[in-house]
């Protein structure tokens, strides 16, 4: 049914989110540890940069904001560059308000307590360093409890492990009204690679997507978002 | 044959290092902290690949260990593409014995101790895990030490402060024949940055290069080796 709805969307150049306006995150966040060093994670950008243009092709205003892609953005969206998930929460509160916000991005849960100003040295003899983290902003969580609340907040959970239930538990925790959940364990080759098999958590129910491109994804999701909006 | 012919015609500069083997690292490497966050460095491999293609050029047989990085493999070059630097020190050594070994990969000093199998959850309530370290392989030491030392034993020193003296410490403590040292510091752009300047430190002296492209660099430095081999 949505399949058929996205296709008829798609095929007629129906614009249903037009004057509509959406953030998307997509792609992960670095968190430094001295000038030269990060941590980082392995999301490639491809599923949240594929609904920020999908939402575009129905005629929505999407700001994308993502991290350290090598991805191209994507044509006829509003893309910010930022590195840090500090950042990134920054970039989405500024883009306030909006009807839709789809949080895609791996941001980093933790960063490094103090970050060197100097590259960290290995000293022979010396002990080796340990890295204290700290918490980072819960960006789906602040827009999940914001006053300019945008009408739909949707986010992503990636899991190796119970990812219904850690899905289910995070829509509540979160304040979302949706959460899509997919397994990055990584004999899935899901992070980086062009295929998502996804689980929609709602909190009437749970709903699997057979195995697509992330683009039919986006697609499906973005069809999804236009009738939640209607 | 016509084709081969017209190879020779092209191929008619000097072939210093014909009959040569080398070895040269190049890019990050990528230390996992679980499934999918891992440490990185903001290497790209643009002066390591340019100087396996420089040496190449001048007719040496050249194996390439490559770090994950986002430019093209060099054409001419034998590459192996490696993640952690374990993996690395283990196809550096298993390219042995060569006459000449250029370690330009920002390799990292530490990985995390015990990785994770599953991702790292964050717990409402629960504490902040701290990251416990320990030290990789040193693979230009191991090289510099070996009983099947190269010839020539070339490393990079990438610095944001104190760069000589960091540098020259370096070439004693590892046991190589010259180091080439840069500031990596994010003000001068060096690192993921298209040029570089570069101190040449040897045993008997320090020459100062000017601000060249990293393949200008790469062919200086590939014309050394040649002279230094000849």
């Amino acid at each position: 049914e949505i399949v058929a709805a996205a296709e008829t969307l798609l095929d007629d150049g129906i614009k249903p989110l037009k004057g509509r306006k959406a953030i998307v995150t997509s792609g992960p966040t670095h968190e430094p540890i001295d000038p030269v060093r990060y941590i980082a994670n392995r999301s490639s950008g491809r599923q949240g940069h594929a609904i920020a243009a999908a939402l575009a092709k129905l005629g929505a205003e999407v700001t994308l904001v993502s991290g350290p892609v090598t991805i191209a953005d994507p044509v006829g969206v509003n893309v910010v560059h930022v590195e840090r998930a500090e950042e990134m929460r920054d970039a989405v509160l500024s883009a306030l308000p909006v009807d839709v916000a789809v949080m895609v991005a791996a941001v980093a849960d933790w960063r490094v307590a103090s970050a060197a100003d100097q590259k960290l040295k290995k000293h022979p003899g010396e002990s080796i360093p340990t890295l204290a983290l700290t918490e980072n902003p819960d960006i789906l969580k602040t827009l999940g409890h914001h006053t300019m609340r945008p009408k739909l907040v949707i986010g992503f959970a990636a899991e190796t492990q119970d990812v219904e239930s850690n899905a289910k538990a995070k829509l509540e925790r979160k304040g979302a009204d949706l959460i899509v959940a997919n397994d990055v364990s990584p004999a899935t080759g899901i992070m980086g690679g062009g295929r998502n098999s996804v689980k929609l958590i709602r909190r009437d129910g749970v709903e699997q997507w057979p195995d697509l491109a992330k683009e039919e994804v986006a697609e499906r999701l973005a069809a999804l978002i236009a009738e939640r909006l209607r």
